[in-house]
């Protein structure tokens, strides 16, 4: 049985696996992407005091090295469920393993929101994407489709115009939610078209994406695509934890003392009910999450034989 | 008129400044010592995420840069009163100098807490010292007075031990409030003598300290020393800002959310009611009221011709 176990390797969770480590916890990061969660995703992050600008990737592996040299114990995992109400607490990867643990620092960020249409979660990896920056270049000189009206879908449609031969861009409402300046910037690019009131309403295809159908007014139509690029917002990766209270956005409800309404369960970072979602505040989080964790662990005593007997 | 003045240069007003700054807001930094605060006397930082570790003065610097980068104001000032209830907000420094603006950020963290005894005021900076790195070196092989029994006295006289002729550390309870790891390394230093259920009543001297005058169970004892350095704690910069609500300490009230009792001015780091006070809570604080103080600024209307008027 572990100590403490971190689920989610973003600068939240490093910096709870900083603290824990530094007080001499035995700490266990899971992550089921790359350790740096989001911020390997930002090309310049120029908001972090003490750099003056650093790539995302790099601040990333700046922290994480941290972590490494205080000897965490890192895993690729992709924790679905819990259990953690019991004085020992269990998780359950989407492989099947379970881990073990006294407390649990709950660091998951939030997870790019699905389109919940059909064919979405079958194409997921194989056309459907969530991600330009990563995903982008498998599709060069093919026809994509991206989703949303946000900054996020602007800057996406922007993006892959410059590898795609042809960007659809599909927005629900009548006009675009994202700034006028990257709106704009649309109009030069010819490879860019704008479909307004229309939406996603069955993605269709083989082996990969082959084609969508969209609605507009409830009229259909047909159109053949290599990828859907869907960019229509983030919310929090809460679904493994049903039995920590989240607020009517799915947050997880806390205030700055990061307690659950779990003893012995924390929450950091994004993930969190809060005011400001950056780095800073994330790392601040991780620091004291961990610190309670901590004294909760170095008080620590079995209520219960085991939690799976 | 200044759109913003953050009173305090150490990790929260610098964060402060970097996201007020990013925002479009012009920012000036009023910091009575070095900018980086108390991060200049700590040798080696190993619980910011992004360096393993790095030397506090270095950390402090790469802070300030990202600042001045951005285009940051700083003047060396120490703010002494203020009047904030009005919509032009007024700071005045220990020379007189008045600063006028729209919203403050109080960012002043913690002063070392003071004896209160005859002759303190008197000799400050002149044998009277709150910190032994600082300092030290000016009493080689002489003998000095550390006040104190936590971990900072017994740093302290562990640190001044290696450079003095003689440490008598004077502690008023009978036993250290301090680690034990320290207090049993005292052992080892044959030129440190500890003086249990001892007060300073009085600093005397000429021109430099001269002597003290101890105070044991209502004896009084007179004894030469080149210098007294004060290690008894620390409590939050207040002093200038009485209109701020505070609590029973001194700190700040306030949540997560930065904000205080007077539209405007908002509080930031280790002068703030907390539960940790860390360099990543501290910039996680500066972040928050600088984005809170933007939109302040941002719908800022004169609600009185002029504050002075």
């Amino acid at each position: 049985m572990q100590d403490l176990i971190i689920v989610g390797g973003g600068p939240a969770g490093i910096s709870a696996a900083i603290y824990a480590l530094r007080a001499g916890i035995d700490t266990l990061i899971l992550e089921r992407d790359f350790y740096g969660g989001k911020m390997n995703y930002t090309s310049e992050i120029a908001n972090y005091p003490g750099f003056v600008n650093i790539k995302g990737v790099e601040l990333a592996e700046n922290m994480f090295e941290c972590a490494k040299n205080l000897g965490v114990n890192f895993e690729y995992s992709d924790i679905i469920s819990s259990n953690l109400s019991d004085s020992v607490k269990m998780l359950v990867s989407s492989n099947g393993k379970e881990y073990l643990c006294k407390s649990v620092i709950i660091a998951t960020g939030l997870k790019t929101r699905s389109l919940k249409c059909k064919g979405e979660e079958k194409f997921k990896g194989r056309g459907v994407s969530y991600c330009a920056t990563c995903d982008g270049f498998f599709f060069k000189n093919k026809k994509v489709i991206v989703v949303g009206g946000g900054n996020t879908a602007l800057e996406d449609a922007l993006y892959l115009s410059g590898i795609c031969k042809e960007v659809i861009l599909v927005v629900r409402k009548k006009f675009f939610r994202g700034d006028k300046i990257l709106s704009d910037s649309l109009k030069n690019h010819d490879n860019i078209k704008v479909m307004f009131e229309t939406v996603v309403s069955e993605i269709l295809g083989d082996k990969k994406v082959e084609k969508v159908i969209l609605s507009k007014n409830n009229k259909k139509e047909e159109i053949f695509t290599d990828a859907v690029f869907i960019a229509i917002g983030q919310e929090p990766a809460n679904n493994a934890f049903s039995e920590v209270t989240s607020n009517d956005l799915g947050y997880f409800s806390s205030d700055e003392s990061c307690i659950t309404n779990i003893e012995g369960v924390y929450v950091a970072g994004d993930c969190r009910e809060k005011i400001l979602r950056q780095i800073v505040t994330a790392v601040s989080d991780g620091a004291v999450a961990a610190t309670a964790a901590v004294k909760f662990i170095k008080n620590y005593k079995f209520k219960y034989a085991h939690a799976r007997n």
